[in-house]
């Protein structure tokens, strides 16, 4: 990183530190802003400081958004009888472009991981629960991510909420469509088998 | 991109803008910086304004610099009597990762492309030459890249610089250390040939 100008390897640095860029990307990204016009850096630069500004997290759903409570949360058109529960936002974004589920969401931001120091107080159960307390909600479905972690946090809160009397349901695990048969592992072909429906 | 709250997609709009970057990385990287702390933030944000408002271009030798003439350029253990011309300031960092190159550099930024409309007054040429004016320099290494663009750039350095008596040099091509014989394009290989010294 010597090689390069002080301000030009700070920033190369700064790229390296996302995610999923290594040193030659951080350098291509760099060298790009570089030579970005002064517009393009400028509205690169305010879409950063925007959005952290002005994202937070919705206080009913705990999505991230700019208004509170959040879009879906404040539609009237959505059924706020049913909560779909998800551990991410960008969970939401992919059951929203199913288009077929109309109710709210709850975001937990986690799931409970014993290994990693993650209890149910660290994610957000207690918020959850709050929202249940009116009579309103009818079905909650548990749309954790079908993985140890998932499912551990999917079962402690069906048994929470068993006593309230609430429906309670997991999302369907099987093969996935276009999948392969052949190459399914055997747990998602079981629960593929404990699943099946009449034709 | 509907389904995010406006200033988290414009953000995800502006990392997918970056080269190499398409949705689903820039939907991590946007997600990533919402997650960072302010400080962090903040920090990426200054490098990015740091580096566009302080790297320039060095008035002699065209390499990216927050000083003028560069931290090269202005060094006194240099050699000032060589000068590599490369086609890029990354190519900089590639030969002085070297370390077997201790003169000046001269970066062109480009190569000539009729094909994209690029001449010779395209590119830095003209600054080339009139650093050979005064009688300093004794060679020029033309470290172009080996393809068409790169070859038809040296060559027409070559051409210009043969008069004012200066010994013009080609870095060399051939098999990439670590290569493999069987797997050598025939023009590597043939140039591999015609540049063989006596073991």
């Amino acid at each position: 990183m010597d090689y390069f100008a002080r301000p030009l390897s700070a920033l190369i640095e700064e790229f390296a530190k996302l995610p999923g860029i290594g040193k030659k990307t951080a350098q291509r990204l760099a060298f790009h802003v570089l030579n970005m016009n002064n517009e393009d850096a400028n509205s690169f630069v305010k879409s950063i400081i925007n959005a952290k500004k002005n994202i937070k997290y919705c206080s009913n759903c705990f999505n991230l958004t700019d208004i509170d409570p959040c879009k879906i949360c404040s539609s009237k058109k959505r059924d706020d009888s049913i909560i779909c529960v998800v551990e991410d936002p960008k969970d939401i974004v992919a059951m929203e472009r199913t288009r077929d589920f109309n109710g709210l969401y709850h975001v937990l931001h986690g799931s409970i991981s014993p290994m990693e120091g993650i209890g149910p107080d660290e994610i957000k159960i207690k918020e959850l629960l709050n929202r249940l307390k009116d009579d309103k909600v009818k079905e909650l479905i548990l749309a954790t991510n079908p993985n140890i972690e998932g499912e551990a946090t999917a079962m402690y809160i069906g048994k929470l909420v068993k006593p309230m009397g609430i429906k309670t349901t997991r999302i369907a695990h099987g093969i996935p469509v276009g999948g392969d048969l052949e190459y399914a592992d055997e747990v998602t072909l079981a629960k593929a088998l404990e699943g099946r429906r009449e034709f």
